[in-house]
């Protein structure tokens, strides 16, 4: 078991509201348990805290109120350091999170006493044009304009697959595989699997089928479309535009992030409850 | 069989420079046949042509120079006519096209003379928001924030049948089922069918599956995406956008497309010489 | 609203177990609704009735208790009778019945009234070898030898549409488009759709897609396995063996079936409750 | 690069005939190249020759001349071993060959001169009542009466996944994954992937989704209908009969198969290639 925290970073969904009065109870729960909260300057502002937050980097901890996109913010946040990321979920998908919202108190109380199992989950790490950007959950190149098809040829390991007219392509992590790349048909890779999906969506082809890729072989997207430009996305947020010709490499990257979950809150347990409904 | 064509209006596609010389061979075939051909004002425009194009509503037949989206502007544009529409492939998908690019003369040979069947196809009536449109292939109702997913309710017949997180929704005649609605696991619905699919494109839930509607019901679709607009499609084509709160209706129109193909060019034909790359 | 019924046949379940004290709860409903009870000789024996059961075909309706199964067993008994089924869930699909176990007495009573909507659905109409089979729900080719591919040849309205290697071949109504079809791809046909669908079971080809025919067009499957039978199953009943070279032709027949139901009890209600678990 | 062969095993597909004259066309291609060739007995019985075969068990490579099932067989034969095998295909699936029928001659010789390459793959363990079996490709737990649907409960890792009915459940290795998995909906799991993707045959469910699992997690699947038994097969060959209630549990296993293949003759070589018709 883990030790004890001592000091947690706090990271909030972006809209103050969406977390009502989570912060003054995790606030509580701190307390309870002998914790003190570190906040990013930013968190600070949007909470209108005059106090200085701390330095988030001495955490032991983040401790993230909000769905699964707060998660991913603070997963990236912290990507490199040895600080785990432990998720409260006040958002509609919660695959990240470990706390439902009506048991922040005793689950942070379980979490806050070392009561948790570290989850080392990997990264991609892509490169478009001249941006570069790790991910999450996925890497998706679709067409920026909206209604516009586009052509993307793709290779892994340097040999060519060939190219698909299609909206876009999803390169997913393991934790990234129940989200947009399971929207569009690809499998469901449990947490463990060191292997990224290749999904594409909807490809104008009766012949694309999900890739399973083991670490070590690069994907290669280009975009073969003359007039449309292709949007690159890391975690959901727009990172390049590539345009004609332009080329996108996804990797699985060097970086892994750190969960921390409750022992009961397993990768299936998660599976269950989210596709349930 | 139908009688000779005596007038014969022309569509192109929209960039002159994708149809190369098939102006000149089609006005050659036309002289051939004693055809003469009527040029709508903005297609005489486009040709750089000075002469009158005479008035294409008197025409027995439109020719379209172009693939499916030619084909899809001339159906559209002599929709609620009894004038059929015949094409000639000069794109990279021709399902809806009948001659392929190197058989146009002996093609519209043939077709002149009267040695072609007319195929009825359904149409689609949409209503957004204040906006109307009549659609030939289909319907799509998709998020106008690129990346970000939306909410969708969607009743058939005045029955509920819940909500959905998704990118869209794809409401596809026969002759569209082959498009979109087949590039996001819609079934082929078979020409002669009168009905309309219903795909969710990127569905969030593991519960969506394809739907097939008669005739009688109409589909409605609600935004239910309290910060994101949902941008309408007719065949491509945005046509409103609609708020959160907003809705869309589908429903199986009144008015038919009448499509000319040679004999030889059945809808099997075409599916098997469309899909067989 | 139909006549009430004086006159109501009984079908349950193949096991008698099954429906456990339900055949003495339908007595008690049709003695207070003054409806009179006609079983067919097999069912008294079953039940160990030693009076005589009646005529069921002088019956107004027929009440069916058990599952899906039975339901089919009743529509297929009086199919091309004007007699319509009535069913009572007691099985683990109830697709087909309007009335939930539990609600026997009240659902029966308003049945029994004349307060229920009359469904029509399409059949098939087989031919395998020498043998003939109407079905409700679906015809199914599928290899005779347990682990054994088998390769089938197909044709629409006689066109070839090629052959497939593949474990069989789904031919499915609306109403048997929720069962097996679905559970292999196939999309589902609303009730109300005058087509059947044909859905490939575990095809060995990336460029299989479900399709859905409109009346009028004939499917011919020719099993095209140099060694190995194709079995023909009707609504989950083996009809007929197909030897190497050996063909089906399965198309949607004169007969329909009628389905008595509850007015609440909709094509998209039983819908939602089937496929919410 | 691997060292010349001197001695060679030879398997054949299980019909002589389907080989023709390829065992003299080997023989001839052995001599060419200063190979002994050993013949395991059934092997020698079969293509009546009276000659001692050696003994195969000192073979430094294994010829197999077939499809993928006699591949299969190769394989499974020199399990444990340090002997790769190579493939020449005469059969309609040739995904685990590596030399094309009519280059027999050219292939073997640059096999046999050492211009291979080694390709490690995973094998499954499986157990079923009492029996137990390696398989190369895929272990199937399939309904024994064919047209009854079965309910399996399964899970992962020690982690229940609840229960199905379906046809039948798919365990598949890389190899194995573009066999029956991906004719039910499974993914690709390119070579090098150390995992099993475990897919469902005919799901009733709306919920089920093919799952990538990693090395290290068991699945267990549990035969819950109460009056059907489960066919257990491995590689497609029948190991095992499941009573109700009885389980089977599949896990990546010690052993790999070693298969010998021309450097060009890549995964993605063989994929085009298999897929493209």
């Amino acid at each position: 078991m883990p030790e004890p925290v001592r000091r947690a970073a706090v990271i909030t969904h972006g809209k103050r509201e969406t977390i009502g009065p989570a912060l003054d109870r995790l606030e509580a729960a701190a307390r309870a348990s002998n914790v003190e909260l570190l906040l990013p300057q930013d968190e600070a502002a949007k909470h209108d805290l005059e106090q200085d937050g701390g330095d988030p980097s001495q955490a032991d901890l983040v401790a993230a109120l909000g769905g699964d996109g707060t998660m991913l913010s603070a997963l990236r946040r912290f990507l490199g350091t040895a600080t785990p990321a432990v998720g409260v979920n006040f958002g509609s998908v919660g695959f990240l999170t470990s706390i439902p919202e009506d048991e922040l108190e005793d689950g942070l109380n379980r979490i806050f006493a070392g009561e948790y199992e570290l989850v080392e989950l990997p990264t991609l790490d892509a490169h478009a044009v001249d941006d570069r950007r790790d991910a999450v959950n996925d890497v998706v190149a679709t067409s920026s304009t909206l209604g516009r098809m586009i052509e993307l040829a793709w290779s892994v390991g340097g040999e060519s697959l060939g190219s698909l007219r299609c909206d876009g392509l999803i390169s997913a992590t393991p934790s990234g595989s129940t989200a947009y790349n399971l929207s569009n048909g690809g499998p469901v890779l449990v947490w463990g699997l060191d292997a990224m999906a290749v999904t594409f969506v909807a490809p104008h082809s009766l012949r694309a089928r999900p890739l399973v890729i083991p670490r070590g072989r690069d994907l290669v997207v280009t975009n073969e479309t003359p007039d449309v430009w292709v949007t690159a996305l890391a975690d959901g947020h727009v990172f390049s535009e590539i345009p004609p010709g332009g080329t996108m490499t996804v990797r699985l990257g060097p970086q892994r992030t750190l969960l921390a979950t409750l022992p009961e809150s397993t990768f299936f347990s998660r599976y269950r409850q989210t596709f349930a409904g």
